[in-house]
This record gives structure tokens, sequence and C-alpha cells, in this order.
């Protein structure tokens, strides 16, 4: 009898296949028919990294000082140059001790997730949500539940249907703001009453909060959760400097929590990788201050961007905006049950537009497709109206 | 009644912190009466990276082209000049499909392992162990049962130990070799016998080749696994370029599996952290066929480290090196009924000789240290002889 193979982890073998890569390849059959391919696929930041960026990343990288390994929380100098940018941000007394480095924003988002639940456990989440989180969980065994965010509440969660969800012994509720897929930007006085719900019910609060420097006002803090007493014993924050500094290829992201929190991340972190990538650390460390100006202009023509995309989608009737936010749209298509993949696909391959099926963020977001507006232009944002215009599958 | 506090995942909390860094602790405390330090706990080469290496980091981390988010399984080019070299190593045919590059080879073995098993599974694992193996495991929820390896038997496993071991229903075996923390290298026919077993009982057999490119013979393949028919159904094997190329800080590492095996670690990357940072990687795939060269020189300089450490501890009747091997050697101290971290701690602080207990790698190990004696020059292992001669605790 011939020996049976070996099997896979079945929670991670059911897992479909990472989204984005297929999503590419619609994009790469486009023949061009109808102009330049617009790709609102991905969330990357249609501009180039900063000259000072690109060259601290090449200094940092070429010196001997990075070669070796480093602290499992990250560089010492960029916990505490991060820590402080942190504080002035939200107005709130945040440390070194509060930080740990990760390689990027996922992992950031799995490191949280292990700290406080294992397979077994339940972790709230909103729907639609951002499907790597999703999947993250269930290659861990970890059950979810979702609170279902509305199309006439701006995608915002309610708040009684959070505490109807806490009900059910989660361990944590994970949120993201501003939203990815949605774009919708949370109230500080929405997050506060969540907040105090997961106290009430000694739930982690787990915050993903990548896209915050794309908020539409400037120098207002995104909440005021850190300047509650006792806010590292429930919350954590998860944060990228992917996307404002334009390095997603050099995988840096941030946790900023509890001390005690931080321990336990470290742990994790060790088994992971030992530590996140050094040289890159330290540029972004000499950038954060340098380059504060510089995400600012960017701040400020994402929201061109997002005022463009406003114009665009008024004058086509037939498509909904129905929210647009920090980074992302979530736009309403026309093609009443048809599956949104197979719009995605045919937009991609004959409009040469490139987006994400809002089928990926769950599977009551059928009708929608996710536009990270913020990787085109204003001008490509603007070629969207003769593409979608009359668009038929 | 005041609300609970949400508690930590216990699988991770009731984990101890990394050992490491307490380790290093020790050093830091030792005033340098008897010398300079000697470093023989983590595995870092005692010498530079390669001009040409920081040149080549320099250049890809300061380039545009390395900022955006790379393919998940890894450069194409470096999966294509990796296979290639392992192709030529094992005289065996492997292609850019059978490569998955990774952060460094911690994240190599919780991608394999995650591929192939979840929570309440149990993986096999010889013991000593190398700690983050364990506390992977641990974290994960994955059981673990262990083959004792022995000082009489060289620390090698005995096959039947193996066969009786693979009797209780695990997914997985997983071996170091050379191994971490004893430096004893597996034999390719004990690896072979131990391959037959896995596959005559449908079990995953995952190899952590980490420390190959210091074996003692030149252009041996270190064994013949992938020559074997159908050992993409059932081998992994991982490595990492941290220690060959003395780049730890960069993270970098790859798994060396059939191409249905990298498809599951591709779901497992998404979602840890996208992909491996980009321009190290590229540095890599210049550096892996100009540093060829460089890296036999370093192999024959750790050869001579391996000779010198023998010569001094042939003078030293009350300490005993149980085995030595690519990288490491497992020391047993003269101190009976002692813990091992009692002994490594007195002589950090006291002698200046750092090194890292041999309880951190099992219970059974309180008898031995682990050093490292690849990070330290021939003076410095030389100076040992007068440090550890008439010690005392």
């Amino acid at each position: 009898m011939p020996a049976p193979k070996p099997a896979f982890n079945s929670l991670v073998h059911r897992i479909s296949p990472p989204p984005v890569p297929s999503v590419q390849a619609w994009a790469r059959a486009y023949g061009g028919a109808k102009g330049p391919l617009i790709d609102l696929s991905q969330a990357v930041p249609g501009y180039p990294a900063h000259p000072v960026m690109l060259e601290l990343l090449g200094q940092t990288a070429a010196s001997l000082a990075y070669t070796g390994y480093g602290p499992i929380e990250g560089e010492r100098k960029l916990r505490e140059t991060y820590a402080a940018h942190v504080a002035d941000l939200y107005g709130a007394a945040l440390v070194a001790e509060n930080i740990h480095i990760t390689s990027g924003c996922n992992q950031a988002f799995i490191c949280a997730v292990m700290a406080v639940a294992g397979a077994g456990d339940t972790v709230l989440m909103t729907e639609p949500y951002y499907f790597n989180h999703e999947t993250t969980l269930a290659m861990l065994g970890i059950g979810t539940r979702f609170v279902a965010c509305r199309a006439e509440d701006g995608f915002l969660p309610r708040v009684e249907a959070v505490a109807a969800a806490l009900d059910t012994g989660v361990k944590a509720l994970a949120l993201v703001s501003p939203n990815n897929p949605t774009g919708a930007v949370y109230p500080p006085d929405l997050l506060a009453a969540i907040a105090d719900l997961c106290r009430e019910r000694g739930v982690w609060l787990i915050l993903d909060e990548t896209y915050r420097d794309f908020l539409p006002s400037a120098g207002e803090a995104p909440h005021a959760l850190f300047r509650r007493d006792g806010w590292q014993d429930f919350v954590v924050s998860l944060y990228s400097f992917s996307k404002s500094f334009c390095i997603p290829g050099h995988r840096l992201g941030a946790i900023t929590a509890g001390p005690a929190f931080i321990a336990e991340v470290a742990k994790i972190m060790d088994n992971l990788q030992i530590c996140a990538p050094r040289a890159a650390q330290a540029a972004v460390e000499q950038a954060l201050p340098r380059l504060a100006g510089w995400r600012e202009e960017n701040r400020l023509e994402i929201l061109r961007r997002a005022e463009a995309l406003k114009d665009v989608m008024a004058g086509l009737p037939d498509w909904q905006l129905a929210a647009v936010g920090a980074y992302f749209a979530f736009v309403r298509h026309p093609f009443a049950g048809v599956s949104s993949a197979t719009v995605a696909e045919a937009l991609a391959k004959r409009a040469g537009v490139s987006c994400i099926p809002g089928g990926y963020f769950g599977p009551d977001q059928e009708g929608y497709l996710r536009f990270a507006f913020a990787n085109a232009d204003e001008e490509g944002i603007r070629a969207l109206s003769a593409r979608l215009d009359g668009f038929t599958l």
C-alpha cells in the first residue's frame, strides 16, 4: 500500500490565495485600448518616496551599524522619536516603552491579535473588513464575529450593535479607522463610546490606524483614547510607515500599547522574525521629523484627489459613491446581482480601471468596489469619467 | 464593581521573555577585569559583512525600484538565483517555484510549521532544541514531542527512537542540521533513513539548514533529499542569509519546498507581512555569486576557530567539549548540580565569557553551555583558556 502523503494545515489550506495578485493579473491582461491603466487596486501611494527618504535608506543600509541583530522591540531611537510624534498628535503622554516596531502593519495586527487570542477564541470585527485581518484570524483558528456597517450609517458601526456583539464572549474588537475598504473615518466620540463598552466588558480594543496621516483635518487628534486613565489596560493602536513615507517595500509598522502588552508582543516578534529590518528603522527615525512638511503636502494632495473623485462620480448617475474617506472610496456599481469580481475583472481588462471587488471585504459587499483613489493622480481620477460612463458588462 | 481587565493569550503569556536579551544583560554587567568580553552568545558572525555587500545594500535601498510592494514569494530574480545555487549545492533539479523568501529563518520556520500544523496538532523535535522553535510551537498551541539526542551518540538522534516517536500521530518532524545548539552535523545517510520513515508514516520533514555554509567539507551535498522522487510531497528545507552574508539585521531567509507547499506559505506570509523587505533581496541576489569566494574563506576561518576551540578545551580537563560542529560547540561545565543559567551568568559577569545556558535548549541540558565559537576570532578563543581554567562559582 503506498504511504499517505502528509497533509497541509486545513486552517491555511482552506483560505483562498492572496487576492491582490489575482487582481493584478486582470490589470496585466488590459490591452491599453482606453488609455493608460488607472490602478486603484492595492493601497500604494501614487507619488514616489521623497529623495531624502531614499538617501537615508541608502545610507543606513550601507552602514555596518545595522547589519547585526537589533533590539526585538525596535531601534531605541525610532521608538523614542515615534513615541514623541504620537504623543504630540494625540496630546497624550507616550514614551518609547509604549512602542513596538514591526515589519509593516499586517505584522502589527497579527502580533496584537496573538497577544490576546489563540485558537478557539473569538475576535469581533466590522464588516466590510480588511481581508487580511479576516484570513489572519482564520489561519490561527481564531473565530470571528462581525458588526455590520451599513451604507446608510456612513459605514460606521452602531454603538448598540457593538454592545450586543460584545455580549458574546469575544476577546477583542478590531477596528480600522480611517477604514479599509470604505474610507469611513470613525469620529472621536464614536471611538470613545466603543472604548467605554470594551472597558466595561473587559475586551481589548485593537485599532488599526494605517491611514490616519490622510485625515481631512490637520492637527486634530484622531481620537482621545490615549488620554484616558487606564487606556494601557485595553487599547492597542496599529500604524504603518508604508503609506505616509511611500516605502511599503521596506516593511515597517508600529504598535502603540501599554508596556505589559509590548512585552507580550516582543515574545511573539522574537519567534516571528527576531526584529524588524534595522536599516529602514534608522532611516525612518531621521525622516519622521525632516519630512513632516512633505507629508502634509501629500495629505492635501490626497484631499484634492478625493474632491476630484467626488466630481467625477457626481457625473455618473449609475455609479454611487457610497463612502469616501482618507484613502479609499467604496463605490456601488450599477450591475445589480452581478458578482463584484466579475465587474472588477471586466473593468480591469476592458476599461483599464483596476480596483478590488467588494466581495473580497465580506459576503454582503458584492454590490461594491473599492477604489484606492489615493493611488492615482488627479488626471487619472478625472479620466475615470470616460472609462465608467456607459460601461457595460 | 470594577470591570475586569482584559486578559492576554495564555499561550503567549506563559512563555518566558526572549532569552537572548537576558544573556546580553549579564554580559553588560561584566566589568572588564579579565580583559575584553568574549561573546559566544547569539549566533552572529564575528567578522563584518563584505564591503561589496554593504555597497549593494546601499544601492538597492536608495533605489525607487524597491520602495513598492513586491511579490509575496520574494523577488523573482533572487528566487531564480538562489534556486540555481541550491540546485548546484545539492545536485538537484530546483527552480524558482521551489523557493519562498522570508524575513529570516525564524520566519521560515513559523511559516513552514503553520503550513502543516495548527493548534492541537503535534510536531516532533529533537532535544536539545533551538529555543525559538519550541516557543514558536507553544505560542501557536501546537503540541511538541521530543527525541532525545545523547552526548554518547554525538547528539544525533537514533533512527529507532525517531521511528518510535513517529508512531504517535505527529504532523511534522523538525530537525536542525548543522545543529543549534550542539553543532552536530547530521550525516546524509542518517537524514535519508529519517526521511524514509517520514515518507512511510506520512509526516512532513522540516529541516533547518541555517548553518550549512559552515560545514567542514566543501563541495559535498549536505544530503541527497532533494534528489529523491517525490521529495516535494514531504520535505521542506529552511535557510538563512543572515549568517553567511553577516547581515542578520536585514532579515532574509528562504524556504525550499514543492510548489504546492510554497503556495501555502504565500498565504501565511501575506498575512504575516505581505513580503520580505525588498531592497535586501535585490542586494543578496547580486551578492550570492559575487561573494562565493569570500564565503568559502569564512568557512575555512570558522574551521580554524573550531580547531582552536578543540585545542583550548583539551587543556581544560574540568570542561568537556561534548560536541563541536559547524558553528556551535556544546560544552559540559564542571559544576554538577548547578543550573546552567547560574554558571553562564557567573561566567559572563566575572570571567567575561558570554554564552547561552544549556537549560535554555531543554530541561535535560542543565549540565551544558552553548558556545557560538564562530562569533569570536582565534585570539578570543585562545583567551578562553585563562578565563575558564580554575574558574569557580
